[in-house]
Formats: C-alpha cells, structure tokens, sequence
C-alpha cells in the first residue's frame, strides 16, 4: 500500500494526543493507505510532540494560519485545517477517493454532512457548554439523548444507508465509487462511535441499516485498518472525546 | 461585474424560501458577483418553484444526490450542497477568491470554521433538539445563550478579527489575499445576523473588533451588495431562521 502515496514528503497530524475525536478520521486515511505520517503532539516533548506544539501551530501565521481548531495537516509548504478540508486534500493523494470531480464533490458534500453529525453527536453530552462539565449539564443532556437517539441518528443513518443503496458504482457496497474512499473509513468510525456511545440504541436500529453494518465489517477487515485497530496508535474510546459511553443516555 | 462571470450556465440555487439561513451565504456571493442564477424555490409553483420542488431534489440519485440538506446548488451537469463546498465551487467561479492554491485552502478552512459557529448559533435557541419549538427549550436555550456570548461569540470573532489582522495582502481589511472574497461576505453575514440576534452583546464587543466592523460596513458599501439589500430578494431576519431575536437571550 505504500507505493499508493505519491508525494515523498511525511505527513505530519497535528491533533490532541488523548483522544481520537476529529483527528481520527484524518488518522483513518492516513492509516488505511499505510501513508507515510507522523501524529506529532503524541510524540514525547524532546522529539518535538505534546501538547504545546499543537497550540503554538494553531496560533502560527505563515502557513495558512492561525487555526480555529484542531485537527491540522502538515505537508511540505501545505498547512491545512479542519477535517472535511483535509481529508478533501489527502483524498487523491492517497487514492482514497476516486479521479472525477462528481465523485470528488459527492465525497467532499458527504463528508461535511458527517461533520454536522459529529458535532451534533459531541453536543449530545454537552448541550449547553464545551466550558461546562457533562455532569454540570446532565440534565439537558438526559433530555437531549433521547431525542438524538429517537430523531437524528436514524436521520443521519438512514440518509448514509440510501447513500449506499443508490452508489451502483460500488454495488451497495461503497459510499463514493467503486473503491474504498475517505468517506467508508470516516461511516466506519461513526458506526463504531456510536455503537460504544449508545450501544442499546444501535442495536436495535441494525437490522434496519444492513449495508452501514456491512461496511463497518469490510472496513475493519481491510488489512492496514485491522493492523491500525490492533495497534497502540489507536486510543481507545474514553470520556474526553467526542462519542462517550454514559449509560444513562442510551437507557 | 456580470463580466466577471465566466461560464455560461445560470446558477441554480435551492434553498428554503422564507428564510436566510445557509443560503444566505451562498445568495450573497452570486449577488456580489451580479452572478445569473435563480433562487428555484422562491419562484411561483407554477414557474417550478415551491419547497416540494427542493425536497426533490434532496431526495434524487441523478447528480450526486441524495442530499442531506439544502443549500444545493446546481450548475450545468454539476449539482452540490453544503455551503462550505458550494462556496469552494463558486469562489474561482465568480472571481471570489484568489487565483493560488495556498489561498484557496485558507478561504475553505475559514468557510468550514464559520459552518461551526453558524451551527453553534443556531443550538443557541435550539440546544435541545430542532423538533421542539423554542418555548419548549427555554429554560435550556436561557442557559446557553449565557455562555454563548461570554466565551463562544468573544472566541471565535476574536479569531476572526486576528485573521483580518494577520492577512498582510489585505491590508487588515480581507481575510483571504487582497480583494473581496466569498469569505469576506460570509463574516458580513455572520456580524448582522449576530447583530440582530444578540444587539446588547455586539454592541459591547464592537470596540475590541474594529476589524471586523469595518469589514462589514465595506462589504454592506459594495454597490452589487447594497443594491441585493436594499431589495426584496433580501428576506428579512425572522424568527424561523439561524439568528433569532428573542430578547431573553440578549439580556
């Protein structure tokens, strides 16, 4: 897979070092092409990593900058953020998402409709304030949930499900073309966020969204995904980001 | 200004007809533009237009479809949504943006940060779920609305306004390179529509974002601009849209 990647310059992420969040789905790509990157605040301070680096990046002028926000991409004279834009970048250079400009667009429409999800899907346990602890604003979370779980993700879902039934390109199979793209990797890493945040519900919603659930499958079983999931590099689902398993909101 | 448009086809927008909304962003950059383009859903319904016309097209599979939510843009053979990427498409396209890539990359980053907060805006009044009416969240949205001016709205204009600072080509008075961009229109809109939503906290904050004011009172000067205002294909702010003024949440 390493002779996919055409340009010689290394990759270099910049996202926080604890969580998977945003720059997971930038991690995805980079892993399924088995792209030549490294995730930079996560390395130790005397190699340059920590947290501080990635701060003093956001707020830097001469590269596109200053940043709104994690996660950034560093190639070569290239400094890129938000994740839709950058997976937008990475796309045709790891040839993770077909040559034509319909597919491109299609892929770039549907990967910002998953960044709508995702942050709906954050604010289901922080309605009120990012600033604000979940347990300072449970209540509203409780009352959110419910109608997250009962409305918006079969929404959402259902729309990626149709997604998939009506690509004949990929027979079902593939969100944008015939292979897979960017697009698969970042439904992958919704399905499985959401089936550690809100298991109960997940369950009973995936019988109605069979090619969703069989996408999630064939993209774990792909090779350089299945070594990335086993690996240290993937950090495990925990409470600090954006999918977080509170039973209490998936009753 | 028509000169500046350079293919042939009329833009079609599709967009929800009684309100701003996103489409705002996108009206605004063909306006500017004086670029030749319908707003399809407002015509009569017997000239093709009417909302059912627009949940039609969300739903077909024919060009790139289906579609989360409007805005769609169609262009010839090209159909898009999502603001961000319609933005992206129409930048070159109506001289919206500069000719170099490293600025193209920027003017999107800015445009999908400006998509957050837009989304953050609206959850201001909705933080519980868009199925409930506001008087339905009220207690929830009084709560939020408090945190959004104190630490969301200083936030993200602050980066704004650094951005306005930081781009040398501009002079301070651009966000991207040294002319009007599609992104310079966006903080136009993003500033009177927080002006109408929360009139006392911008009024407070105007003195430390001089930048930006006078951005907006330059953008509001261009004549394609002021003559789409001063028309009544600018709807009015209403209750129904992204910034709403319930005084309330303004205290």
């Amino acid at each position: 897979m390493a002779g996919m990647v055409t340009q010689g310059a290394t990759y270099e992420l910049f996202y926080w070092p604890s969580i998977q969040g945003r720059g997971e789905f930038v991690r995805l790509a980079l892993e399924a092409a088995a792209a030549p990157y490294v995730d930079v605040a996560r390395l130790p301070a005397e190699q340059g990593g920590g947290a501080k680096v990635l701060t003093a990046l956001l707020a830097a002028t001469d590269g596109g900058g200053p940043f709104f926000a994690p996660p950034v991409l560093r190639h070569g004279a290239v400094t890129l953020s938000q994740t839709a834009a950058i997976l937008q970048y990475l796309g045709p250079r790891l040839h993770l998402v077909p040559d034509d400009e319909a597919s491109r667009l299609k892929a770039n429409h549907l990967q910002l409709t998953i960044a709508d999800f995702v942050l709906e899907t954050h604010d289901t346990h922080h309605p009120i304030a990012s600033s604000l602890y979940y347990q300072d604003q449970q209540a509203e979370a409780l009352r959110r949930a419910v109608l997250f779980i009962r409305n918006r993700i079969p929404k959402y879902l259902g729309y990626f499900e149709r997604v998939l039934e009506t690509n004949v390109a990929g027979g079902g199979q593939r969100t944008v073309g015939a292979a897979l793209s960017y697009v698969d990797l970042s439904l992958f890493q919704i399905m499985v966020g959401l089936g550690y945040a809100f298991p109960r519900a997940l369950a009973r919603m995936a019988a109605g969204l069979p090619r969703l659930v069989a996408l999630c499958d064939r993209v774990a079983a792909e090779p350089a995904v299945a070594a990335y999931l086993a690996s240290p590099r993937r950090i495990p689902f925990n409470e600090h980001g954006i999918f977080r398993y509170y039973p209490e909101l998936d009753p």
